[in-house]
């Protein structure tokens, strides 16, 4: 094992050999093995936007078995999807790339009011089908949130019983900040801070722009002139706002874009010191060559080496 | 052990030696070992104002490393904070502090309708990280008191049974209090015994102003004259209201503000027979040295050597 | 033990034999030991009236210890309280009194819509502290009342299976009653009987002024000319109503005032066939001596001795 | 309560103000009320003996009411059996002296190997029946004592936490021991030293001969001369060996005899510091007020008025 | 706290800070504090051999107050006990020095064919009583030796989870071993090793004598060459033994002898990398005086100071 997997694992001094396996086991897998680095492929679409929306770009992506198959092929350091797509495809590709279960999943059929998502699958299941580790979302910022910090606090204590880590995605959303507000800095730092609070081994988080959305944070971010023109330096803030750079943090991508920005978006988040990305529609919506060719060089911009 | 300490203990006389070795350990640990008083370090703001608001005077804070470490050099009794900020320091820092597990926290992005904290940790947490006790917040005033004070008695009983005693954070607040009222005389008076009934060890509560806030207590307080010119008259009457000074009652600082002005106010709290202090963003928002400097100082005074 | 105390345990025939002996051990205690009548001090205000407007006209009262000891010197038959004042002396008064954990309690902080406690304590901690019995509160005419009757519920059959009796406070209070109709003769006599259904062993209710509340009601007891122009005709309707005499009915006597007015009001209640007295702020916010002075007095008028 | 109760209670500082208040109420009933010292009545004889055995000499016996009300005229402190005759009798006579229920119990119809009683009741059914505490038998010397070891060891536990105090028999018995060695000095002595560190409240023991069983003892006692000459001594010796007389020590009587050699007998417990005598047979086998007037000398001579 | 406490806590790395905090608890007391030594004061022979053979020589030691006294004026790490002497003395000396609550005892009463102690107390009770680690004994060569080992397994898993450390006497008796095979080599080795294979946290063997009980050992001891002509010698091979030194091992000094010799034997075993010693006999047999006289020497001499 390499000396900087080493000193992320010893970040979590409080964990048993278990979660610190698994934290591992994904660290090890890959491409980005032994880097410290990670791409994660995330497919939880299909419940939250719906099937056609997630999979008529690519209709190949309708199959649970070309998610796990493109993640492997691309070199990830895990899968991450809701109980039916791990399901699928647990058992015939049982031991080829860490898993992660999403134990909470939203849908966009529902009315919603402030946003929950439902809980659709047990850390027993994650032992069951062989998992890595347990995903869940928060949503800072909703008149929710208590509830759900609540029931992520119960599933992390048992996942960390049985040796399993969390990864949190951590989407603040809610009557509590604006819609441009959820990517403003100090939301996304805050978020990741609570996050890292709450006992989460992986933070997920979105790139943030250049706006302070709180007036008493905003004061703080002027006084103390806390660097935030450059998406650098945004990434750096959050970073640094997970215990200091001590906790994984990874950015996703959001929607679906064009290749080179995609591609300047990763640079800029490895410049800041993100842990990686967890890179979901711009992966699997292109056409597999292509988001194999994409997720490579994001990979060797993570490691360095673009 | 010093016979104040014994006395101390004493008042705990339903509890079985569990708890009172706890709160023992705490007594006997830092400058402050074997005088009774207290001074504790918590560092929630994180989770309840967000990580820039709270560590950006002093970047060194974003590193949960940073505070326990001021803790153990301040000579503390105890350091209190979040499951994360425990999380990432208890296996390092194993027994070189008492630790206090706070159970629940608030946060500052979403909106608040009455206020209520989100329980983020267990008692079995606060055992696995080897903390001597647990901490809660109950807001006095809330429309969703009860359901606060229903959820501490579950945990006070489940902590008491496996030995660790209670801090209970007792902050007027919610729709049953004016703004200014929540530091009233008789409201932080009524937050301090309402925190003992519920069987609080230990009750921290904020310097209260020279004010009455409810029509009837008022009529009481000026019937029997209850003194309150002085902040150190009004600490006495606080103290008074926790079961006649036989709970240990423990005042914050509040705000970040001027260091003669914190002594000064520690000066009152002393002389007033306040059991110690609980001094967050005035000790870890200033430079280390400094931060040192002021809670020898405080420790100083309530050790009545200064 | 005495024919009239084995009386009264014959009413509770589908008790088990730990409840009878708990109801015994009261009514052998103090006294009015064998008398079968009942006067006891409950001190519950610091926590619904807060600290300084239950003790700062008797300051000694502040002490937890204070209220055993008085209610110990006096000869009650038993002491009342929430949690945190049982716990503060249980330990060191261990058999020296019956003690009756109060279960719920309500606060005078926060802003009410209907009236409904707080659960405080639990069967457990009764059974942890020694207790003789639990207490519990409920609002009937509250728009909260049916929460408060199943909460209720669960701990009558809770305790009952350990060998504790409920004794229940009812206190009509709510949207459903005018201020005036909260000690309507009807009002209270319909309290009773609702305690008495919800399987309450001691029912604690207020003397009933002479007016009838509710309209139906009113036609009835007009029809029947049930005589309520005495408080001494209006206390034999209440315990009437409570099982025609087969619960024990024991009452408050409110707010403090002059002892001779005390006096010749429990001197109608024992004359309308009470069961005897639960006197709180007219005991303990008086100097012990005269406390002590007023208490033997009732229970003189109870026991038919003065 | 009398000082020397008090005394008394503090030697259980690690118990709750329940197993407290259930160890003042059995010291605080009868004759010997205040005085710290016990005459229980126990009638286990039935199951261990057969009822013929046990009745025939007095048939009023073989009613279960009659051995209640000879222990509460008798003015015992508490009056100890197993579950039947408990249930028979708690009901009726609820509240009118402690009860002890003996958890286990051992019959002679059975051919036994290594002595091992059953347990036929539960701490459910002490708390039910209202009882003061369990009661429990040990056979120190029995190839079986480990089973009874451990099922002792979870019940006290259970028990504990309800509040309830243990009562040990602790009869040395099997092959283990010889039979004359079943009272020998040293193997009683031991066997209340077992007892207490198995955390029994209250130890009964059978007055020890003046004989030392064990060879590895013998020179002990031979070497520091242990006085053993008298009964006297020996009984010193057997409460200095239950924690130096921090443990409750009562002795039994064994089989019926003269009343002049019962009281002999007693004279010589008081001498040596014992807490008091538990006697059955030699109390109920008697003519109602024959057993009276033995049970009524007995108490006198421990309260050292006789 | 030191370098060396700090690298002895790193040999612990799959534990959680709980068990770690325990152990530095005790490595952080007394007069060894930061040395990474130990002398604990081990009380259970009063259940093990019987009160007058424990505590006839000094028979102070009756009182169980006499005993946590010693340990706490002498400064030992810690003190030993089965639940009787604990329960007896945890509420009044809460807090004053680490408790081990020896969860199994054996008496020398009943015949006994294999070896085993009865469990006598449980994880449940260590926490209430606030010790700071549960004690276990196995009988490795015992025809039982499964049933305890597996005993041992579950006590050890439920202790971790909770923050507590295990302390494993290891003995080897029974049908497997010859009486002087009991403290051969090879056996005390093999003891050690399973011990630390069972999961110990902190081993208790006895100092070997030169000799090689099994045949197929001797085979290895004599073509290795495995030096064990001085106790030296054969205490580094024990303690090699147990990982290598990676896991704590302490020595008792077995039954009371002279001054000198067991200062000689102290020596041998600080020069042969024991971490300590575990004194019983030896030290409360002896006048108080004496005693702590001695327990200083032995401290000085693990210390390297004398």
């Amino acid at each position: 094992m390499t000396t900087r997997v080493k000193e992320i694992l010893s970040w979590y001094g409080s964990d048993n050999p278990g979660v610190k396996a698994n934290l591992a086991r994904m660290m090890n897998t890959g491409r980005l093995a032994g880097t410290g680095k990670f791409v994660i492929l995330p497919v939880d679409q299909g419940f939250e936007h719906g099937p056609a929306r997630s999979f008529a770009p690519n209709p190949a992506g309708y199959d649970p078995r070309y998610h796990i198959e493109l993640a492997i092929e691309a070199g990830c350091n895990a899968y991450a999807a809701p109980l039916g797509f791990l399901e699928a495809v647990a058992g015939d590709y049982a031991g080829d790339i860490p898993l992660i279960l999403k134990l909470n999943n939203s849908d966009s059929l529902a009315k919603v009011g402030e946003p929950c998502s439902a809980v659709t699958g047990s850390v027993e299941d994650a032992l069951r089908l062989g998992c890595a580790a347990i995903g869940y979302t928060i949503y800072p910022g909703s008149g929710e949130r208590n509830a759900q910090f609540e029931a992520l606090r119960e599933l992390i204590l048992e996942a960390k019983a049985v040796g399993l880590p969390t990864v949190v995605w951590a989407y603040p959303r809610g009557s509590g900040v604006s819609k441009d507000g959820e990517t403003a800095l100090d939301v996304v730092a805050y978020a990741a801070q609570m996050a890292a609070q709450l006992g989460a081994h992986i933070i997920k988080v979105k790139p943030p722009k250049d706006l302070v959305e709180q007036p008493e944070a905003r004061k703080v971010y002027e006084k103390f002139a806390i660097p935030s023109a450059t998406l650098t330096e945004r990434i750096r803030h959050v970073v640094q706002s997970a215990f200091n750079g001590r906790r994984i943090v990874i950015f996703s991508g959001g929607e679906a874009k064009g290749t080179e920005e995609v591609l300047a978006e990763v640079r800029e988040l490895a410049a800041g010191g993100a842990f990686g990305s967890i890179m979901g529609r711009n992966a699997f919506q292109r056409p597999k060559a292509e988001a194999l060719q994409l997720l490579h060089a994001v990979m060797a911009i993570h490691a360095g080496t673009l």
